[in-house]
């Protein structure tokens, strides 16, 4: 007997016909003894359709309002699914994240899970039915419906099967697991049987995107093991846990990552002084705009002024412009650029700053196909470089022969 | 200052541009210090879409799973006004029937309102905001979702005013307000400006649809006034309360009302003895078929034989031929006939009873036009005439002139 936690995502979803044949997988696969806990995202494109129809409503800010109207979404596929479930016989109930116990909190449209009370989940898998809760959305302690945003309903299974203390959790997706590159871009990349979850951590934050990195890293809070797999194959895909099973399968790199929603921004000729970078980088926060990579040139020290270049994500553009034309008419700075046509590839392993050789590697091998960097950050998991988008495919390729070949 | 509770039905919210309307009108009417609630039903045809969907899961029974489907209706449509009074500067909060505290219990599908919590709708209000109430759902002592069955907001709204004693309750809707016969059969109905809580329940009772007998059995229960009027006029429509302002505006009769949705059914050769109809009816009964109109015919004490005459829902004749023909097998009863081609026309007054020549117009009214009465049943403030189903429409003429010219 084991307690399952299985996502099923939008796309898995999107139709009756759809949601039939994951329903009779799960009965399939099922052991007599086995507990089952499903989460469902919310069929096919209904949450877009669901923005696109608020988005009509003018100055409408995404508020608690918005997230009462979306979370519409999910409450319709849990209920459609325990209904196939009950008419193919196996008792089941839906519970949406209120019933279920997600206690989240924070800005709406983007909740974190604080607590989990899943008594009612507990009481439905000792009755024998499955449980079928809505992804992707909690309420709040003053009892709002709040949702997580996005890669929501992953962090809902993580979270569940990580307090519900479930044997694993198993997330449904379009892909046969967590590739050594998006198999998209590299046809010969390696499907990884076992990743740690920091690795992981680190390869969803630097874009790949099979997992959103907040619910790898509620899988590493509560030591959950995850398992990434095919919603249409019957094979395994890849297992996400604290460490690899033998010490043999950790690799030098385990994967390459890549992100082209990135917007460099240069900020110049900023005054030479201390708290400088501070004012800019808090005026930037305190309006919500989160920046990933940070050069700061100082040519000299005696120099009267700085350059300060840093990236954000290419849909935070906007608002960064904003915020820092507003600081130019307020004179507190002089000249930016911005550059919307940059990528970020990144390469992942368990060792990268303790391995030297590592980055002289990667470098020589953008420089072979003359792919120019312009800034190159580094963390004890990766080095990434910011290179011109249109090279995106032509980098991951020569990094991913370099290391994998 | 006036606490008002409004109820918008799903034709008055079937788009964006009649939300607009809607809340455009309310913002006009608003006083400053007054205080909004307003309970809506979910957009145009969304509750029969939902239920359409769920139509195409096989063996589907409406339980638990169906309410926690359609239920998404009405969220939709309170998130989306109260993101337009929030865009028009107004502040507003939505609240689903769990939020309101709306607590139902019964069967799933026609839950009734036992209790009401209203602090959350209260703490709002004092905070300056309209109130959004999602109609036709409450919650059950279970933490789970029911809906209230047809004419469920309305039931909603007027149970919200009661417990929070509004000022009053104003149910908007396609018609101007209560008529003495349905103004698209009789042209020349009377819009009438008053009507008491008995009669308006007489009339909901007998097929008058503009509001369901339960919601008003609700208003008469918590003593508040009810004003029926149009989502398209600012005309004053119709107010249900207990009692009439003037004795002089009591008439003989209020008001002519007819019901197509019924199905005649004749029980032939049952054995004359006691105990025969309570079989009958209490074996329809624990098979949920209501029914309403009986006639007993013995045609002499000793007889061997009787018949029983009666009428059901049309809508419920597949259940109730279900369980007949059941009976018939085991015996219990020999002869059933089935007739689904009637109707019923009823006058309601506040004194029918006591009122000598009342039946003796309408049976002379309809005789007159040669049709042709099968069943007549009579209540302390109406009567009822069984009559065939193409004679609906000049039947109610017929009556309507008699008392009305």
């Amino acid at each position: 007997m084991a307690l399952y936690v299985k996502k099923f995502g939008g796309s898995s979803v999107a139709t009756l016909e759809k949601m039939r044949h994951i329903v009779s997988r799960v009965l399939n696969d099922k052991k007599e003894e086995d507990q089952i806990i499903i989460v469902v995202s919310a069929m096919g494109n209904t949450t877009d359709d669901l923005l696109h129809l608020a988005s009509k409503v003018e100055n409408n800010p995404f508020n608690r309002e918005m997230d009462m109207l979306i979370s519409t979404g999910e409450q319709v596929s849990i209920s459609l699914m325990a209904m196939i479930f009950n008419s193919m016989g196996t008792p089941a109930i839906s519970l949406t994240g209120a019933q279920a116990g997600i206690i989240a909190e924070g800005v709406f449209g983007k909740g974190n899970i604080v607590d989990i009370k899943p008594e009612r989940v507990f009481k439905a898998l000792n009755e024998g039915k499955v449980v079928i809760v809505a992804g992707f959305q909690g309420i709040t302690p003053q009892g709002d419906i709040i949702t997580l945003g996005r890669g929501g309903s992953d962090t809902t299974a993580v979270a569940l099967a990580g307090a519900m203390e479930a044997d694993i959790c198993e997330i449904y997706t379009d892909v046969k697991g967590v590739y050594s590159a998006d198999p998209r871009i590299v046809p010969n990349a390696i499907k990884m049987k076992e990743i740690t979850n920091a690795e992981m951590l680190e390869l969803a934050r630097l874009g790949a995107g099979v997992m959103h990195p907040q619910s790898v890293a509620m899988g590493k809070r509560y030591h959950v093991p995850i398992h990434v797999r095919s919603t249409f194959t019957h094979e395994s895909g890849t297992i996400i846990k604290d460490s690899y099973s033998k010490q043999m399968e950790s690799n030098l790199i385990c994967g390459v990552a890549q992100d082209d929603n990135v917007a460099r921004i240069a900020v110049l000729g900023l005054e030479n002084m201390p708290g400088t970078a501070g004012m800019l980088f808090s005026e930037l926060a305190s309006n919500e705009v989160p920046v990933d990579m940070i050069v700061q040139s100082a040519r000299k020290l005696d120099d009267k002024t700085i350059d300060i270049i840093f990236t954000v994500a290419s849909t935070d553009l906007h608002q960064a412009k904003f915020v820092l034309e507003q600081m130019k008419q307020q004179g507190k700075i002089n000249k930016v650029m911005y550059d919307d046509n940059c990528a970020k590839v990144s390469i992942v392993g368990p060792e990268m700053l303790g391995t030297p050789g590592v980055a002289a590697r990667i470098f020589g091998s953008l420089g072979k196909d003359n792919i120019n960097i312009d800034i190159v950050s580094t963390s004890k998991n990766s080095i990434s470089c910011l290179i011109p988008r249109t090279y995106i495919n032509k980098a991951i390729c020569a990094i991913h022969d370099e290391f994998f070949k």
